[in-house]
């Protein structure tokens, strides 16, 4: 069965390593760079990165960054005044500088990718949604930042009132991802935070309209009881005017998803869906692998 | 009293911690940069930082590198099949980060350095011999190599050939070099290799003239009882052509010194330089702080 999954960072990735766990699924992971970022001169891409240490069981303790990290390298730019809010780790960085290097030998972000998946010994292909610049642009009350400045210099405290994927116009999908969709047996949208996470994906030329076209598209809520996991999708949703709850979980993909899955502890809202999207009510909360690997087979089989 | 030394790596920034240690002593030194380099994009200034570390008493236990570092990055590193020969420590890292990000927004070398020397608390003047580009080229049996090729990759097995100074003939002294060198009451030259550490300076336009007409220029000899204590002074003197030991490195400062340093154990040596440089006869080994600051006030006494 082929299967691709639209991922932003942790739950995402967690609910890919659920698919992947699955026998006889050819999975593909189209990856959000919309967070993409330099720092320190390197390509930083948290996203992919989430992804791909999560699929080779070596994500960090809250799920992004490596497993076993030391941040020595981090502390001691404070000596110099380096800003390093952005923490990265000395592991971490080994993949940040390889990447970097490749990005400026000319090779694309989907070949790196590629090679630094088989460098983890990953079986599914994992593709950034676009080879070319995607930014993410946020508006907040003070003007327009970066998703990083946003999200990480900010604490994603700011009130989020539009949003603006800087690029998204001009940037083609990378090699494989409009292929992937239109052959895929299934796609889903991972739990990940739909407008900051997903909408990136969207706005790349033509994957939209190639979800759209897809006779089987499910999401996963993000939002359990009306919340996030982590981050802060709820409010995120909110100020960009969608509905509160898994209502606006369906507004944020209105036109492109046949279903959603929602938490049972969120049953009361199937009646709410039903008649827009059909409604799978299952265990959401995919914190562990035998979660995702749970979740991840109640998709396919449903 | 106002002293300048010319240094290249580890024994060169030994002494000049010795010298640093004296009171009533104005320090400049100043230090070779043919074996700076460029490694996975860092900007890698491998004497200037030994200096730095060193006389921060922060410097590796075998003369380079950070104090207390770790090589979680550099090894990590091999997943990528990226070569990590030229080992870089995770906290050395950070000084190389801010170091490369700094020139590339445009300061000068001598800038960067004296700013990176203010984040060590450190109170002599570090320059670099020039701002410009200098580089070392090497040329062994197999052709012309870089110094990091000769010297890290190749482990310094190869014989020396010949010399060359890679952008030499244009590199301008960095600001406040001449000068200092000028109004020094004492010019020290360090235990260093002569070709491969000090032979850059002298290559920088006008370094080697403002030397030479120095009323007062000791060198500290690299060599005892024929050998250094590390690295392959006493074979690239050889194969270049220089006598063997110590009137090797009175030949290889032809017309630059008046006095040089040799060691008690080579007093022998003595008879055979006298004549054309004064000989001092001391304890060169320095290896610990004291023997480095006994060893400094010997120079600056007599």
């Amino acid at each position: 069965m082929r299967i691709v999954e639209l991922s932003g960072g942790v739950g995402g990735a967690r609910l890919a390593r659920g698919l992947a766990a699955l026998a006889q699924v050819d999975l593909t992971i189209v990856v959000n760079v919309g967070d993409d970022a330099e720092n320190h001169g390197l390509a930083i891409c948290p996203d992919l990165d989430t992804v791909v240490y999560t699929l080779a069981g070596e994500a960090g303790p809250h799920g992004w960054g490596r497993r076993d990290d030391t941040f020595i390298f981090n502390e001691e730019l404070a000596r110099f005044g380096v800003d390093n809010r952005f923490r990265l780790g000395d592991r971490d960085l080994a993949l940040k500088l390889f990447r970097t290097r490749e990005l400026e030998g000319g090779q694309p972000l989907s070949k790196v990718t590629a090679t630094i998946a088989s460098r983890f010994g990953i079986e599914p292909t994992v593709l950034p949604a676009t080879d070319d610049r995607l930014r993410t642009m946020v508006r907040i009350p003070g003007g327009w930042v970066t998703f990083q400045e946003y999200f990480v210099e900010r604490r994603h405290e700011d009130e989020v009132l539009e949003l603006r994927f800087e690029g998204g116009m001009e940037a083609r999908p990378a090699p494989g991802v409009v292929e992937a969709i239109a052959s895929a047996d299934l796609i889903v949208i991972g739990p990940s935070n739909p407008p900051l996470s997903i909408w990136p994906i969207l706005a790349v030329d033509g994957v939209r309209a190639a979800i759209a076209s897809h006779a089987r598209v499910s999401a996963v809520s993000p939002l359990i009881g009306g919340k996030p996991i982590k981050g802060p999708a709820d409010r995120v949703m909110q100020s960009l005017g969608l509905p509160a709850g898994n209502r606006g979980v369906v507004a944020a993909y209105e036109g492109l998803i046949d279903r959603l899955a929602i938490d049972e502890s969120d049953r009361d809202d199937a009646g709410d869906l039903e008649g827009v999207v059909d409604v799978l009510i299952t265990d959401i909360m995919i914190k562990e692998q035998a979660a995702a690997t749970s979740l991840a087979a109640t998709l396919v089989k449903q």
